[in-house]
């Protein structure tokens, strides 16, 4: 494996340019490539609530550079010696208000208290910027593992192309490398072992077009269904394996992870195709004990009545789908019962949820 | 039961007048009430493909109609003699060809063939006038017997209200009557048995707002979600029963329903929560040993990528969803394993799939 190029996302999806960072706008995709600054830790807590930011490990990674934001604008406002302990709890609390589910938000949030809480003030400023890089490099380096090990597994396939079947978007897009559940994807179609995605379009918010948008700009062949038809696919035998990311993992192999994905896991035991989970172990919550005891983020009813896309002429428009007045329910994920679950692939290899407390940290 | 007022389709989904049919528009709704005018036979094979007439009842009885309409052509055009084999047998095939999955078009179609064939040409045309507006009246009966069926099994639910998961759209506006899936949930609230009702949108042609629609008409309480909430609603106990129609249920009890169907009896199964099929006699194959002889419609990829509903200005409008270049599948139904239902309920009671041969006409 040593030796092969490391992916290299076609489009950034978050990146520091000086005082500011830069993301690409999720919310104008599959349609438009808007790139956006953000300036304040305010703009950072508005673009993860608005999904312009989305994807668990990108969404640790914002917002940690949300904080340096937050210490940043303490700087600027030349008020260094209020740069401590109130200005970061005030960060870490709006930062942590944003969105309930992905566990990674909290991750990085606490791992940039551990960083900058013993600091003086005046050093929190620039070791902030470091500890966002530094997250934003190791995810690069976690998802070209998780790339490595999800490989393996799809080389024990016989089916070529091996058509593997993902939810939502856990691809380039939700991080900052290869993504999580597309990273053996990416590193199947580098290895030149032939692969073919199935993707769902992921109602309400449809990220799964977001996936078919990433696949094409890395040449990778897929075909987007309705959420509906994944249990008639997997039924027929037309999907070899599943593969969705995560947005947390309790410590007995409970996942979180996008709405609907717990009906594919359901759909895949039936069909006797395995179902995978790929996350980075800053997506494990050993303080979960199972699904019960994480928190499911329910989201304002207009995702479902409202979409977004190309009016008639070609121009960025919204469309009323429902009725204002009808009642609306939206949850914006589930939990997939460990049992359903072959194996979670981590940077560190792939474990079978009876297996993942060996990944647990040291009490 | 005897005495209670037979339910009435706030508005008429099909109806004769004249020489011609009128039909409420589905595409339009929920958003605009539009009726059309039917004058002929392609008219009606029109209406039937593009789904301005949907609901596998209503499909038979708009076939129906379809082949009076062929009837009434060959009549104005002074063409008594040609009204023979030869143009009922061209009206059957292209009506026949509109839509493969629905069992219910060829029924309606046979019942026209052992109807008119036996005659004179001459007295052919009154004689499909005649047979479809009695399919009509048939069929308003059978709902009102499904529903009275169905009720017995809500009462044995003891959560007020009962809530009831549906999928598509199997209530008055896919009959002639209340419906088929929705005929136990009307006759409840005819009744003054609370019941709630949670709509699944139904990717991709969102059928879920014409349900939501419907109870909106007739005052039921209703919750609407994206497709990809059914699991969660019924893993977290949020759901009592499940009813979905069918578009055609095989000799075994194996039933073809609307594409996402399967999953939410996979899901209920999981949950512990009986799962029904509701249909006429009519929907049943005994020609069909088990699902794997079902035929599955793939409609138009166009169906995923581009969406219809009201504009800023509140204007009827498309939206393009997914670019045009993105590979599409659109299976438009899927099959549901006998194994997964409790019971088909049908105008003559409620039957587990063991049971249904029962139904089966004498050989």
């Amino acid at each position: 494996m040593t030796g092969r190029k490391m992916f290299t996302p076609p489009v950034p999806t978050l990146c520091r340019d000086g005082d500011s960072v830069v993301i690409l706008d999720q919310t104008a995709l599959p349609h438009r490539t808007v790139r956006l600054r953000l300036s304040s830790m305010a703009d950072v807590a508005h673009a993860i609530r608005t999904m312009q930011v989305r994807g668990a490990p990108l969404i640790g990674a914002a917002a940690a550079f949300g904080v340096a934001l937050a210490m940043h604008e303490q700087h600027i406002a030349a008020m260094p010696s209020h740069a401590g302990d109130e200005a970061l709890d005030a960060a870490l609390e709006q930062l942590a208000a944003t969105r309930p589910t992905a566990v990674n938000l909290q991750w990085a949030l606490a791992r940039m208290t551990v960083r900058l809480r013993p600091l003086p003030a005046a050093q929190r400023l620039a070791a902030a910027w470091a500890e966002a890089e530094a997250i934003c490099a190791e995810d690069i380096a976690t998802c070209a593992a998780i790339g490595r090990h999800g490989l393996g597994l799809l080389r024990s396939h016989t089916n070529r192309p091996v058509r593997v079947m993902t939810h939502c978007n856990a691809g380039w897009l939700a991080t900052l490398g290869a993504g999580t559940a597309l990273a053996p994807v990416y590193a199947a179609h580098a290895a030149g072992l032939a692969v073919h995605v199935i993707v769902s379009e992921t109602r309400p918010r449809n990220q799964g077009l977001l996936t078919a948008w990433e696949l094409r700009q890395a040449g990778v062949p897929h075909t987007l269904i309705a959420d509906n038809a994944a249990g008639l696919l997997l039924a027929r035998g037309e999907v070899d394996v599943v593969i969705t990311g995560a947005d947390r993992v309790a410590a007995n192999g409970d996942t979180a992870n996008k709405i609907g994905t717990y009906l594919k896991a359901l759909a895949a035991r039936a069909a006797g195709v395995p179902f995978y989970i790929a996350a980075p172990r800053s997506t494990l919550d050993f303080a979960c004990a199972d699904g019960g005891a994480i928190p499911i983020e329910e989201r304002d009813g207009n995702e479902v009545r409202l979409l977004h896309g190309l009016d008639a002429s070609g121009n960025m428009a919204a469309l009323r789908l429902v009725p204002d007045d009808t009642p609306v329910g939206n949850p914006a994920f589930d939990v997939t019962p460990a049992t359903l679950i072959d194996g979670i692939i981590t940077e560190d290899g792939v474990f079978p949820p009876s297996r993942l407390r060996e990944l647990a940290p040291p009490p």
